[in-house]
C-alpha cells in the first residue's frame, strides 16, 4: 500500500522544488507535478508544508549500560519517540567494556536492538586494544556493515582509549575504509579536576561543568585531529560543543583534512546557567559530557553549522530519569551522563535555524538528515528524497506551533531540556519505510519494523585519502 | 535527434553512480540502467569515463575593449574553446565606462554575445553612481535577467567603484536580490605603486606583481567582506588568488556571513616567478590582475577548494596577443591584462585536483560547475545531471593525455600559460543544448547557437539573509 | 628644592625593588637604598606603596572645537586634572580643518596649551593634502618636535582622511621618522548608517552605536595596517575598541609587521548597555566614537593588553557637559562626541588590571606610562624611574580606597562614566618636574607649569624598518 | 682588578645609549660619560661598538650521557666555547632517568658542572611520578636555586612524561614557584612512525623529519598548554620550531594565558633539505629533535621573536661526533640526537636579525639574554648592564666579518651546522664576572670558574597567576 504525498515543497540539501512524492514497497517510486493517487494508496495534502528526508540521529545510546545503570530510553521507545519528532534513523553505539571482545559487544547490542521501531545502525567503540581487536575490527566492517569506530577520550578507568590505541585503532580504520569517530575531552584532566573539585568540598552538579572545561575539549580534539593527521586518516568528532574545539576543526579543515563536526541540539540551544539552578534534581538532570557551556559558545557553534565547519546534528540521546540521577546526590562525578532530544532535535533545530535565517530550508536537511548520510555511506538510500531512496520522510508544517514537554512528549524520561519552549514548525505526517508512522500528533510505530541498516566500507572519500596518502609516500634517499 | 551516453559512471556534486544517459531536445530526458537507444539518436560509449555536467565559467571577458585595445578572443571563439575544453557556459560581463547608462552598455554586449557558440549569461558591472543607476540595475534584474553586479576596487582613474558607489550599489542589490560581487584589489594603493616602480625604473612585468602585492588584495576583499556585513548583503569575491584574501573569507564565513570566493586555474598553479622570465613577451604575457602570486600561495588556494572556503574556478578568460601586450613595452602598468584558459580550466583542475586526491570526482564538478550554477541561480537547469537539467554534459575520459599548448588550442591567442603541460584526464565528449559540440579531438561548435540565459534574482539564500537581516532590526528606546 | 621618596618599591616596566628615590630640579637625582634627606627637601613616606612614572596620556582633547561646540575642558583643567590621578604627561591633537595650513593650525593650539600644569606634546592631523601639509610635516618634525601624525578614517564631510591623503601622509612620514596613527572608523560606513537610522525614526542615542558597529572599525584598522604594510610604515591604532580590530593588530604583528594599538579605560569597562538607559542625558553623556561595544569585546581588550597586541591606555579625554551633549536631542548624530577619564584612568587600570591578577604591576607600569615613551620617543626622559629622567612621578597606595564620581573629581565636566565605582589602588601623591602637585586629596597644580616637549623623530624603531625596506626593494629583470 | 669599557653603545632591552661601563669585582660599579680609568684596570675601547649583556643560553646539554653515549662537550669546553661567542651564562639540564631520585640526579650534574668556565644553573626534568619525586621538587626549590622544571612530551619507553605525570608535575610547580617547561613533541605518535618508516625500508637519516613532523609537534604544544590553562599554571616550551607550535603559543597568549617559547639558532636559519643530502653523515650531523623544517617555518618562527610570540633564544647545544652519529648507521631512530651551536647562536641572531631590520639591537639583546633572565628570575642580576648587574658583557663588533667553521670553533665536536657562513657582526670581548675571557679571537676561559647560580622561585608572574587562580575559586550552589 503506497502513500502519496500532494502538493508539498519537496526540499533537499542541494535545492527546493514543488512536486508530488509517491511512496511504495519502502521506496520512493516516483516525483513529479500532478501524480494520480493510485489505488488504495494513502494521500497526504502537503499544502503549504515542506517534504523532506526524515532526520537522521548519528549519536544515540538506547538503553546504554552506563555508570551503575541503564538508560531508561529502550530501543523500541527511543526510535519511536524520533518518529514523532520525525527522525526515521538512528546511529547508536556499541561499546564494548575494556578487554570484552568486539563481536560479543556486538551481538549484544544487536539483539536490544531488534525491537527498534526506525530502521538503526551501530558505530562500535575501541575501549582497548589487541590483535583481536585489529581482527574483529576487520570482521565487523567486512561482514557486518559497520563502516566507523568511536573512541572515548575521557572516562579514565573506564572506556578511555589511550593514545597508543587510538593510533593503533586509526590505522585499522584507514585499512579498512572506516571512519574513526572520537568523543573529545582529555580524561587525565577531568578526573584530576573532579578529584580536586570534591577535595575542596564542590560535590553538587555545578561542580560537574567545572570539572570539563572547554580547554579540555579543546585539548582532545587537537590531539585527536592531529593524531589522524600523521596517519593520513579522516575523523568524525562527536558533540563538539566549544570554541576551543569548532577552532580546531576549522583550523584542520582549512589546511585540507578531512575532518567532521556534529553537534548536538542541546549544546545549540542551553548554557552552562542550568548548573546553578537551585533544585538539585533540575541540575542533575542536565549533566552530560561534555557539559552545557558557557554563554557565548552556542552562538559559535551556530555560526560553525552556517559555514561549514561542522556538518551534521544530534542529540546524545541518553536518558536517565531522576531516581537514576539521585545515585549522584552526594557525588556529582556519580550523576549518571545523559540528556534526552531524539524527538525534539527537528523541532528546535528549525525554530532556532531557519526560522531566524542561519538555516536555508535546504541547510536544514544537510545538517538534520543529508550530511550524516554521506559520511557514513548511507547516501542516497538515506538523506535523500529521490525515486529509488528510501521513503523515510517527514512531512514538515511551517505554521504549526508545538510546545515541548515532558509531560507530552513520547520519550521514556521525566525531564525535558527544553519544557516548556513552543517552537515554529513541526512535522505533520512521518513516513518510516514508506509507511506513515506519525500523523497529525498520532504515533503508529510499531516494535520491531525497524531494520539493521548495514553501511558499506570505503565512501567515496577515502579514494581521495588514499590518493593523497599514497603521493606523501616518503622515500629513501640513494646514498 | 536525441544523444544516449552509456555504461558511464554520472558524477554530480552529491554523488556518483553508474547509469546511462538520454538527452533530448536540449534536456537530459531519462536517467537509468540499460537505456535502450532510441531510432535515430547517436550513442557515445563511455565505459569507463565520467558523465559530468558541462563546466560553467563564471569570469570570461570575451572580446573586452579594455587598455586601449580589444580582446582578441570573441564569443564566438571563445565559447567554441570552451566546449572543446568540456565548458558549456560562460557569465561574462558587461562594463559600462564611467556615466555611460548601464542599459546602453548591456545592449552593446548583447549584441556581441549573439554569436555565441554555448550558453550565456552577464554580470553588469557598476563603475559610478547615480539614480539612473539604480533605475537601470532594476530594470536589468527584473526584465533581463542579471542578478550579479560586479564591483571593481581597482583601475584608479578608469572603471574603479569607490566605497560610496559599493555601498549604494550593495544596498540596491539587497533590495533586488542580486549578488554583488567584486573585483578586491586596493586601486589607489595600485597606482601609488605603479607611480613608484616607474619611477624608480621598473618598467618591465616584473614590477607588475610588485604594483599589486597580496597585502593590497587582502585589504581590498576585507574591505568589500565588511561593507557587506553593516549592509546585510551576501557577496561573491572574483577571482580570489592568495592567502591574505582567502583568509578574510574564511573568517566571514566562519562569522556567519554568506560569502563566496572563487578562484582561477592559473592562480591555483602558477606563481610569480613568471616575471622574471627573460623574454619580455613571455613575462607580459602573464600580466593580469591580480597577478600570479609567490610560491605557497597556490597551495593556500588549493586547500581553501578543499576545505570550502572557495566554491567556484573560473578563468578570468580575457586574451591579449603578443602585438596587443607590446603597448606595455615600455611601461608595465600599459601591459594589457588578462590571460587565457577557459579550454584548459577543467583538465588543469581535474589533473592537479582529482589526480592528487585533493578533490573527489563529486567536489571537481562542485567547483567547476554545481557551485557557480547555485550561487547565480542556474540550479538544476544547469549544473547538475538530472532528468529535466539542460543537455550539458562532458564526458570525460580519465585514462586520456593531453598536452596543453597555444599550438593545438582553440582559443584565440598565441600564449598558453600552461605551455607543454600533459595532463591525465581530458574531455571525450562535450554536449551543450543536447548536440554533440566536441568529440574525440574534433570540434563542432556552431556560431550563434549559444542562447542567452536569464538567471531569477532571489536565490534560495535571500530569504535567509532577508529573515537575518530582519531580526536585527534596530529599535528605539522609549525616554 | 627637592623632593625624597623613602621607603617605597619602585615599579619600572623591567623590573621593581625597593628603593628611596630623590628628585631635584625637575629630574631624579639618585636612586638607592638609605638615601639622606638633603637639608631642605621634602619627604614622602611611601612605606607600603609603589613609586612609579607618572601616566602619559597619549590620547586627550583639551578645549577641543569640535560639532559645534568647545570641550569643556581645557589645557589648564585637563592635565590639572591628570595630575590628581597620577597623569603626568599628555599628548594632545592640533586638527587642521580641511584647507587650513598645518602651521597654522600648531601655533594655535600651542598657544591654548601654554596654560597646562603638565608636561605635554602634540600630535597633529592630516585631514587634507597638498603640497603645502607636505612641506608643513617637514617643518612640524624638524623643527617643533613632533614625531606623530594622526588620521581620522571617520567623520565624512569634516576631517576625514581619504586613502590618497592617508597614502601620501604614510609616506611622508616614513621619509620624516614619524610616526602615522589613525583613528579607524570607515567614515563612509559610519555616513550611510547614521542616514539610514535617522530614517527609520531612531534618532536617539541608542543609534549612535549602530551607527558604528564593530566591523567599521575592524575595516579601517585592517585598511590602515594594509596600506603601512605596502609602504613599509610603522602605524599606531588610537583607542582600539573592539575584537575585530584586535584581531587585526595581531594578525600584523605576527606577520612581523611594526603596528601598535591603543585602548582606553572606557573601552575596557563599559559596554553598550549604557546607550539603552531611559535617561537621554546618562545615554548621550557615553556618546563617544567608537562606541563602548557590546559585552565580550571587554575582556577581548584586556587579553590583548595582557599578551602584547595592544602597548597602551589612553583615555580621549574630550569633555562636553549636558547642555553641549543636548545638540544631539534630536539628531543622535549631531551629540558632540567624548567622555573624560584623564583623572580616572590609573585607578581603573589598576583595580581592574593588578588587582585582578591581570596585569604585574611593572605591566601596569608598562601600559599607563612607559610604552607610550617609547613609542613615542620619549623614553627614557619620560616613564621610567632613573637617575636622569624626569622627575615625573606617582607615589601609589595600593591600600588606598577611592570612589569615583562627578561630585569629587576635579575633571571640568558634570558627569563621570565610573560614576560610584570604588577602586582599590590609587595615588597618594604626584610628583611633576620634581614638585610635589597632589598630596593625599589635596591639588596644587599651577597654571602654565607644564612645558611643550619636543619629540625627536626617527625612534629606533626606524633603523629597524628602513633595513627592512631596503632589503625588499624591487630589482629589474634585465633583458 | 677592573674594566672599563670606553666610548661604546650601551645596548639593554629596554633602550641604547652612549656610556662607558666600568666592572670590578664581579660587578658593575659605574656606568656614565667620561668614566676615567683606575688604576691597574683593563680598558677596551668600544669605540663603533655595542656594549651589551653576555648571552644566556636556556638550554645546553653538556656532557649528557644519552642513547647509549656521552656528548662529546663537557661543561668547561661548552662554557668556555659559549665565552668565545659572547655567550656567558647557561642554563643545563638535569635529566633523572625513570625511578632515579631527583636528588641523586641533582647532584651528579652538579659534580659534572663543577668544572664550568662561566656561569650555570639547572632545570630538572620530571621523568616520573610518585611521593618523593613531589618531595625532592620541593627541596630543589626551597634549597637549591631551583625554579623550572622539564617535562619531555617525547622519548616513549625512555624519558617520556605521560600525562598523569605532568599534571602532577606541573600543579607541584604552582605550588613552589617554578616554571614548567615542555619539549613538545607527542611520543606516541613518533615512535608509531619510526616502526613504520623501519619497515617501509626508510632507515636512513632522511626519515627522521619523517617520523617527527610538524604536527607531532604542534599536538604536543596545545596539549602542554590547555593542562597548563587547567591548572592555572604558566609554561615555557622550549625549542619551538614550526608554525604548528608558534600558533598554539599565539593563541594561548592572546587569550590572556602566561606561555613563553623559546627558539634555536638552528630552527631559525636551517631547513630540512639537510636530511636529503648524499653523504650520510651530514645529514646524520643534522639529527635533533625537533628535526629541521620544511621552508617557511623559519620564517615564521623569525616573525614569532618579532611579534613577541617566542621571547627566547637558545641552541641545544648538545655533541656529538661523527663516530657517536654512527650508532645509527642502520637505523635513523638510534642516531644520538644533538647539534651543537653555543658559540655560534649570537652571531647568527645578529646577522639574520639585526642586520636584515628584523630585530632592532635591544630586541637582539631582549631575546638572547633578558627575556630569559626575567623568566628565569635572573634579572636584573643577569641580562642587564646596570649599576650592581653581574659583570657579563659581550662587547661587540658590527663591522667585524667572522666565518663559522668546525675548523676554527671552539666547540668540541667535528661538525658545524653553520660551516662556511660568513657574519658580519661578532664578539670582540666578552667579559665574565668583570674578567676579560674572551678578546679579538684569544679565548681565556678558565676551567672551574663558573659559579652555580640559585635562581629564587616565585618570579613577580606568580603574584599575577595567583591572583587570577583565586579569582577563578569555584563556588558551591547552595541548595
Amino acid at each position: 500500500m503506497g502513500v502519496l504525498i500532494k502538493n508539498g515543497t519537496v526540499v533537499n540539501a542541494d535545492q527546493r522544488f514543488e512536486a508530488d512524492v509517491y511512496c511504495e514497497a519502502g521506496k520512493i517510486l516516483a516525483i513529479g507535478k500532478d501524480l494520480s493517487l493510485p489505488e488504495g494508496a494513502e494521500l497526504i495534502d502537503a499544502t503549504g508544508q515542506f517534504v523532506m528526508p526524515g532526520g537522521i540521529d548519528p549519536h544515540t545510546h538506547m538503553q546504554l549500560p552506563f555508570m551503575g545503570t541503564v538508560a531508561s530510553e529502550d530501543f523500541y521507545t527511543g526510535t519511536a519517540a524520533g518518529l514523532a519528532g520525525g527522525t526515521t534513523m538512528i546511529i547508536d553505539f556499541v561499546i564494548p567494556s575494556p578487554q570484552q571482545p568486539l563481536m560479543e559487544a556486538y551481538h549484544i547490542w544487536r539483539e536490544w536492538a531488534a525491537k527498534s521501531a526506525a530502521d538503526y545502525s551501530f558505530h562500535v567503540a575501541v575501549t582497548w586494544w589487541d590483535d583481536s581487536v585489529y581482527e574483529d575490527m576487520g570482521t565487523l566492517v567486512k561482514e557486518e556493515g559497520v563502516n566507523s569506530f568511536k573512541h572515548f577520550m575521557a572516562y579514565k578507568n573506564a572506556i578511555m582509549a589511550n593514545d597508543e590505541t587510538m593510533v593503533n585503532s586509526f590505522n585499522r580504520c584507514l585499512e579498512l575504509g572506516a571512519m574513526p569517530t572520537v568523543h573529545a575531552e582529555n580524561g587525565e584532566l577531568v578526573y584530576h579536576l573532579q578529584q580536586k573539585l570534591l577535595a575542596a568540598g564542590l560535590t553538587g552538579p555545578e561542580a560537574h561543568p567545572l570539572s570539563r572545561p572547554t580547554e579540555v575539549e579543546g585539548e582532545a580534539a587537537n590531539r585527536a585531529i592531529r593524531i589522524a593527521q600523521s596517519l593520513g586518516v579522516p575523523l568524525y568528532l562527536v558533540h563538539v560543543s566549544c570554541k576551543e574545539a569548532v577552532d580546531e576543526i576549522a583550523r584542520a579543515r582549512h589546511e585540507g583534512q578531512r575532518v567532521y563536526g556534529e553537534c548536538l541540539a542541546g549544546h545549540l540551544e542551553l548554557d552552562d546557567s542550568v548548573y546553578q539552578h537551585p533544585d538539585w534534581a533540575f541540575a542533575a538532570a542536565h549533566v552530560m559530557s561534555p557539559p552545557f557551556r558557557p554563554k557565548g559558545h552556542q552562538e559559535v557553534l551556530w555560526k560553525a553549522l552556517q559555514g561549514g565547519t561542522l556538518q551534521t546534528t544530534a542529540t546524545d540521546h541518553c536518558c536517565f530519569c531522576e531516581p537514576q540521577k539521585a545515585a549522584g546526590k552526594d557525588d556529582f562525578s556519580k550523576i549518571p551522563n545523559g540528556t534526552a532530544g531524539i524527538e525534539d532535535r527537528l523541532m528546535v533545530l528549525w525554530d532556532s535555524g531557519v526560522n531566524t535565517g542561519r538555516l536555508t530550508e535546504s541547510e536544514f536537511v544537510a545538517v538534520t538528515s543529508t550530511n550524516t548520510a554521506k559520511i557514513f555511506n548511507l547516501y542516497p538510500q538515506k538523506g535523500h528524497i529521490a525515486v529509488g531512496s528510501d521513503a523515510d520522510i517527514v512531512v514538515w508544517d511551517p505554521n504549526k506551533h508545538h510546545t515541548l514537554s515532558a509531560k507530552t512528549h513520547h520519550q521514556n524520561i521525566d525531564f525535558n531540556i527544553f519544557e516548556g519552549r513552543t517552537v515554529l514548525g513541526a512535522p505533520s505526517h512521518t513516513i518510516s519505510q514508506g509507511k506513515i508512522v506519525y500523523k497529525l500528533g498520532e504515533l503508529f510505530a510499531e516494535q520491531g519494523a525497524g531494520r539493521y541498516i548495514k553501511r558499506p566500507a570505503f565512501p567515496v572519500i577515502f579514494d581521495a585519502v588514499e590518493k593523497q596518502n599514497f603521493n606523501k609516500q616518503p622515500k629513501a634517499v640513494n646514498r
